[in-house]
C-alpha cells in the first residue's frame, strides 16, 4: 500500500514515543480507517544517541527542526516537545508551510491558541489539540461535534490528575496533604516541583481551552480565578464526608446571559454526584447543555498511551480531511468578545468552617449575621473542641451569590465570638 | 440569510417536536455552525388536526409520506416515527432519492442497520443514528472519531433508563421490584407494558449497535445473550451492598483475539466503580481501549430534548458534509464476519446466593465442589435463616470462565446440602 501521509514529530519524549508506538502497532487499523499507509518520516530529538524504546531507523532522527517543519515530504507535524516559545515558533512555521499540526500542548494553546488557530485558518491547515485537555478523553471533539446543536451553559472539570490523586488518597485514608504529596512524588504521580499542579495553574490552562471552545469566547489565563489544594486539610474532608460531600479540585466555566465565569478551586460535591466518583488520577468533564441536560466524559487525564490516543485520533481526523480535501474547515475561532461575570452573578452554595467561642449566644450571633445578609443555612454541625473553651462550627449555606458570601465571610472574621475562620469552599453539583 | 438546507421530518411525536423546537430556538447558533439557514420544510403526521405544542405553519404538515421522501426540495430526512417496516421503507426510499437521513430508531438500526448503511454508501448519502444509543450521549461519534486511533477491547453500558431507574430505587430504598415498577409506571418512567425494558431487549438492541461499531463486526440481535431484571430481589441487592457491590443491568460487548461476546444481564459492580454511580434514569457507556485505558461517557439516555440534541447534532454533521461535498464518506460498514466467543472464553467473577442446610460439614461440601473445579472464592457471607434449620450463603468467586461456573452452578443444584440456588450474577469492573 502506498504511503499517503508522512508525519513529522517534534519531540520524542514520553508522549512522542507513545505516538510512534501507536502508529506502528495500530498501522493495520489506521490503514483501514484512512485508506493508506501512515509513516513517521522525521523526528526532531535533542540527543541523537540517547537509548530509546522505539522502533525507528536512525536516519529518521534529526536535531535540525527544519528537517521537520520545512521538509516538503512532511504532511502533518505533531508537536510534543512542550514549552511555549519554541513550540509556538515551530507550529507557526509549520502552518505557514501549509502543513497540518496536531499538538498536545495545553500551556501553549491556553496562551497562544487564538493566534495559532488564526494562522491555521489563514493557511487552510488543520490544527487539532484534543490531547491538551484531559488526555485520553475526547472532550473537545464532543463539545464541537457531539453536542454541536446544543447551547452549553456550564462545564465542571476534574482536569488535573495529580491533585485528584492527592485528594482521593486524603479522603480515603484520612491523612494530611503533605504526606500524600510526598507519596505521590515517590510514585511519580506528582512532580518534584508540584506548584503548577497543586496551585491549580495546570487546571486553569485547561479551563481556558474548555471555556474558549464551550462558549466561543476570547478568554485568557488572567480571566481564571485560581485556588489550589495546599490548604485543604483532613478535617475539611472529614466534615465534608459527614455532611455527605466529597472535596474535588474543580474547574468551572459557566455562562449566564452571555457573561462567563472561569475558576478553579477546591469544591464540595454531593458524594452521590458522578464527579465525586472520579478517583485517583482520573479526569472527567461534566457538561450542562440547555437541551441535553447533564452529561459527563470520564477517562485518563494523562499518561503516555492515553495522550498518544488523543494525538493519533487527531491525526486520523487530519488525514481524513486531507483525503476529502477539506482541511482548515473545522478549525473553530472564538466569536465573542470577553465578558466576565461580576461576583453578584456567580451563584452557588458554600461551606464554611469556624472556630467559635463555646459560650451562650455565640451561635445566635453567627446565625443572625447570616440571616441579616439574607443567607440561609442548609446544614450544620457543631462540635466542642476538647478542653479549650471553643467549638467547631461547620455550615453549608443555601445558594447565594459570591459577593453576598464574601461579605458574610468578612463580617464573620470581625465577629467577637468567632476565633478563626478555618476554611471555606464552594459547593456545587446540586 | 439564504436557506441552505431543507429538512423533512417523518413523525412529530415527542422527539420530532423536540427536533422542531431545537431547530427553531437554536437557529442562530446553528447558522453560525453551518453558515446558512436550516428550515423544516415538510413534516409527515398521522393526524392533521391534533393539538401540537410546536410552532409550524399548517402548510408544512402532510399525511402523504411522498411529500417528504420524494420531495425534491427536501435535503435531509429525519426519521422519528419509530417502528420497523414502514420506517425502513421510508429511509431506503429517501436514500435512493439521494437524500441524507438522520434516525433515532434503535430497533431498526439493530435489525436492518447493515442494509440501510449499505444503501447510504451506494447513494453517497449520509445516514447518522447517534440518538439510537444512549440518547443525549455522543457515544457513537466518540467511538468512531475520538477513539479512532485505538483498539476497543470492551464496552460496558447502562443503556436502558427504565431498568436503571428501577434498580436505583430498589437499592436506595430497599424495596421489591414490583412496587418500584408500579411507581415507575405511575411516574411515566416505565411503559404500561414494560417487557422490552425489564427483560433487557431494549438494551440488547443498543448493544448490537455498539458492538457492530466498536468491533466492526456483523452481529445481530440473536447474538446477544439476554437476561432482564425481573428476578432481581431486594435481598440480592442488600447482600451485594454488604460485599461492596451495586447491581446494574449491564450490556457487555467484549472482544478477545477477534471473537466477541454480546450480552445483557444484571451484574454486580464495585460500588466505587464509576458505573455504579450512574443512577436513576441516566445512561453511561464504559469503554476499554488498548491504549487509552478506561473512559466513560455519561448522560441522559432518553427524553425529548436530549434525544433531539443527538438528532440535531447529526443534522449539523450532515450539513457540514453537504457544504464540504463529502457526504457518504463517513458512513462505516462493519468489516469482519461474525465470530462469537465460546463460553470458555468469557471470563468474569461471579456472585451466587444459596440456601443451604445448617448442618455440620455443609460448607465444607460446597467449598470442596468449588475447589474441585478450580474455582476459588474471593468473598463470602453466611447467615442463619431464623428457625428453619437452613442458612443463607453468599459467595463471590475469583475470575473464572463461564463454562466452569455453569458447571459448578449445576452441580451445586444437585448437592444434598443445597436447598436452593436463590440467585447468581456476573461480577464486573475490577
Amino acid at each position: 500500500m502506498k504511503d499517503c501521509v508522512s508525519v513529522g514529530l517534534l519531540g520524542l519524549g514520553t508522549v512522542g514515543s507513545g505516538v510512534v508506538h501507536m502508529i506502528d502497532s495500530h498501522q493495520k487499523e489506521l490503514q483501514q480507517r484512512v485508506g493508506c499507509q501512515v509513516k513517521v518520516a522525521k523526528v526532531l530529538v535533542r540527543d541523537m544517541d540517547k537509548e530509546r524504546n522505539v522502533d525507528l531507523d536512525d536516519s529518521v532522527l534529526t536535531q535540525n527542526p527544519d528537517d521537520v517543519i520545512n521538509n516538503p515530504d512532511v504532511d502533518v507535524v505533531i508537536e510534543v516537545i512542550g514549552g511555549i516559545d519554541q513550540a509556538k515558533e515551530f507550529i507557526l512555521a509549520s502552518l505557514n508551510n501549509q502543513k497540518h499540526v496536531v499538538t498536545a500542548n495545553k500551556d501553549l494553546m491556553a496562551i497562544h491558541g487564538r493566534e495559532l488557530l488564526t494562522a491555521a485558518v489563514e493557511n487552510e491547515s488543520d490544527l487539532f489539540y484534543e490531547a491538551s485537555v484531559a488526555g485520553g478523553i475526547p472532550i473537545l471533539r464532543s463539545l464541537v461535534e457531539g453536542l454541536s446543536s446544543d447551547r452549553i451553559t456550564k462545564l465542571m472539570g476534574i482536569v488535573n490528575g495529580t491533585t485528584n490523586y492527592i485528594l482521593t488518597k486524603m479522603t480515603k485514608n484520612n491523612v494530611p496533604y503533605e504526606s500524600v504529596l510526598k507519596e505521590a512524588q515517590d510514585l511519580g504521580f506528582a512532580e518534584a516541583d508540584p506548584t503548577a499542579d497543586v496551585e491549580g495553574l495546570d487546571a486553569a490552562r485547561k479551563m481556558v481551552i474548555l471555556g474558549t471552545l464551550g462558549f466561543s469566547m476570547k478568554v485568557g489565563l488572567d480571566d481564571v480565578k485560581v485556588e489550589g489544594i495546599t490548604r485543604v486539610d483532613e478535617d475539611d474532608i472529614a466534615y465534608s464526608k459527614k455532611l455527605g460531600y466529597t472535596i474535588k479540585l474543580l474547574g468551572i466555566a459557566s455562562s449566564t446571559n452571555g457573561s462567563i465565569e472561569l475558576s478553579v478551586q477546591p469544591t464540595l460535591l454531593p458524594s452521590r454526584h458522578p464527579l465525586a466518583a472520579v478517583n485517583d488520577e482520573y479526569n472527567a468533564v461534566y457538561v450542562y447543555g440547555e437541551a441535553v441536560g447533564e452529561t459527563m466524559f470520564y477517562g485518563p487525564g494523562a499518561g503516555q498511551l492515553p495522550t498518544a490516543t488523543a494525538v493519533v485520533s487527531d491525526l486520523v481526523a487530519v488525514i481524513k480531511n486531507m483525503r476529502l480535501g477539506v482541511n482548515g474547515k473545522s478549525v473553530i475561532l472564538p466569536q465573542h468578545e470577553r465578558k466576565l461575570k461580576e461576583d453578584e452573578e456567580i451563584k452557588s452554595k458554600h461551606f464554611i468552617r469556624l472556630i467559635v467561642k463555646d459560650e451562650p449566644g455565640a451561635f445566635s450571633k453567627i446565625s443572625h449575621l447570616f440571616q441579616d445578609r439574607g443567607l440561609s443555612l442548609e446544614k450544620l454541625i457543631q462540635e466542642p473542641v476538647v478542653n479549650n473553651g471553643t467549638a467547631e462550627l461547620v455550615i453549608i449555606t443555601h445558594e447565594t451569590n459570591q459577593k453576598a458570601f464574601e461579605d458574610v465571610h468578612n463580617r464573620l472574621r470581625d465577629l467577637d465570638v468567632v476565633v478563626e475562620v478555618k476554611s471555606r469552599y464552594r459547593v456545587e453539583g446540586m
